[in-house]
């Protein structure tokens, strides 16, 4: 979508580019059009930068991906015409914003004429009950990706570690719990969007659907930590996780704008604290925090391999950057728990 | 409504009898025609039990609240006559259920003939945004009422609070977070039917709103124990408590169905969860669980003393029962902490 590729907001179209195993014809950004994609975001494929939808149909692109989440979730005004040529052109688009373009848009998707179609991603589709601790039951590893903030890196280590998985023949399946992991993966619960009353079991009812697999990597939202973030507690609850696998970004001291007066909890408290809860004191097995992913993005490698062994000398916990330095490491600590 | 005063779905109809401060006509229950209501519910208010709506109308009544909430929180079949019936005879018809009235009645709302009218109480009628610990900077006691169960009497505990403090002149006010409260003080929010999205926002706007008091007693929901239940974090999140109130069901070892294999933690590691989760590990003040209020309901004064100082002993927290023995003890614990 137009501009803001390089923008914090563009979470859903990296995340796509980065995982997304569909065909990916261009990117619109008119801001970086004709640039290197792997210079601008570090991301390793060839695909070409246009300034508009008409140079995507060109490149015979046929799904449009809103790649920005404006904050607070909302559909900018600006952004009406050129989903409203999308929609005329035939396109699938692809949204992960609360505002749902079925609604908006009906006026065109009522006509026969427009072959464009809707996919709300935040839309929830199935109705939910309450949750009751079954996958307590399973007997297979349950891994909750869990952050000391929301943007830690959660979903992206939950991809990478269920690809390794996968390569290595061992039987997995990823949860997604967010727009950008059900745009990729096709499937999940948008656990934002859920009711209070459902979010355990919409999370419950997932996990129990992949129950054959040996592993279910579940994709964490938010943290207990955060003042806004509720989604972390119907997590734990849901899943009844076997192993935790903690997201944190050591530039950072204090949480997010608009909340960055608050500084991040002590770590090692606040892995206790999430396993103490996610034990219920006793009641379940405690989950084992096995790993720690430390988001090093923008440090030196020298830089960034100090503080992965401080953050393991303080913690005790296996520590490394599973997107610098891949996932084996996890993989093998994880085996080994 | 027809059926089951004096079953445990009726949790909607007894917390208005209880503490309602407008006045209640009747109650309609055919199973329990004529009877005395002190008697069948140990609420001490001469109000007439009658079987159906017609009695009701020719004592005035003006007004229908759906007290019974069935499990699941869905409308039956079997209500829709006597809701056709009220609206048809201009009651406003108060509902607590899931289910919107206002759209399954629309047929009858939107003839100007019919003076009728629907208050769906679990409407959530504002927008809001992510929650951001604002009410951790007031400086007033924020007292959240917690349990180890649903159902553990959170809601009656706010309110006999509240209510003690406002006797003694003290500035305070309650925050409805449910149904019932809401139905009972007028204002508040339905925070089961909030997006996850915005649980800790919805919260937090409803407590900064009372900020002017000294004491804003919240209602608590669900557990951070239960499996199925998300609200105790949006809500320890949005309120950020000075103090914490524990309430628990002593006749119990377990959970209620239909997690009833799942027994209660320990109360000591229970409270200290609560607390460590609130404190957020020390970022925030940690609040103080200044009492617990054991729900002692079946059991002789003996067996309910000896229980009480058990537990008094056991977590060295301030223990009674507050429906059984007042809110005095609970006042002066309070304003000595």
């Amino acid at each position: 979508m137009p501009h803001s590729l390089t923008h914090e907001n563009g979470k859903m179209g990296l995340g796509v580019l980065r995982f997304s195993t569909n065909e990916i014809c261009c990117v619109i950004d008119p801001d970086h059009k004709g640039k290197n994609l792997k210079a601008l975001t570090g991301i390793d494929k060839s695909i070409p930068i246009v300034s508009d939808l008409q140079e995507a149909v060109q490149l015979h692109a046929n799904a449009l991906i809103l790649g920005i989440a404006p904050s607070g979730g909302r559909l900018p005004d600006t952004w009406t015409k050129p989903i409203e040529d999308a929609l005329t052109a035939g396109f699938l688009v692809v949204n992960g914003l609360h505002d749902k373009l079925a609604d908006k848009f009906s006026y065109l998707l009522s006509n026969p004429k427009n072959k464009g179609s809707v996919w709300d991603v935040r839309e929830v589709l199935k109705e939910y009950t309450i949750g009751s601790a079954k996958a307590n039951k399973l007997k297979n590893k349950r891994i909750l990706t869990v952050g000391t903030d929301m943007a830690s890196g959660k979903m992206t280590a939950g991809l990478l570690l269920n690809e390794k998985l996968l390569q290595n023949n061992f039987s997995s399946s990823f949860v997604a719990t967010g727009q950008i992991g059900i745009t990729i993966s096709g499937q999940g619960i948008p656990l934002d969007a859920v009711k209070v009353d459902n979010a355990a079991a919409a999370v419950e009812d997932e996990v129990m659907s992949r129950q054959k697999f040996d592993h279910i990597i579940i994709e964490g939202q938010g943290s207990l930590g955060h003042p806004g973030s509720t989604a972390t507690l119907p997590l734990i609850r849901g899943s009844c996780p076997t192993h935790l696998l903690l997201c944190h970004k050591i530039k950072e001291t204090h949480l997010k704008n608009p909340v960055s007066h608050i500084p991040f909890p002590d770590l090692n408290r606040f892995i206790k604290m999430n396993e103490e809860v996610a034990s219920l004191c006793g009641v379940f097995k405690r989950p084992n925090t096995f790993a720690i992913s430390l988001n090093t993005h923008g440090l030196t490698k020298v830089k960034a391999d100090q503080l992965i062994e401080e953050i393991q000398h303080k913690t005790g916990i296996f520590t490394s950057d599973i997107v610098r330095y891949g996932a084996q490491g996890y993989l093998t600590t994880l085996e080994k728990s």
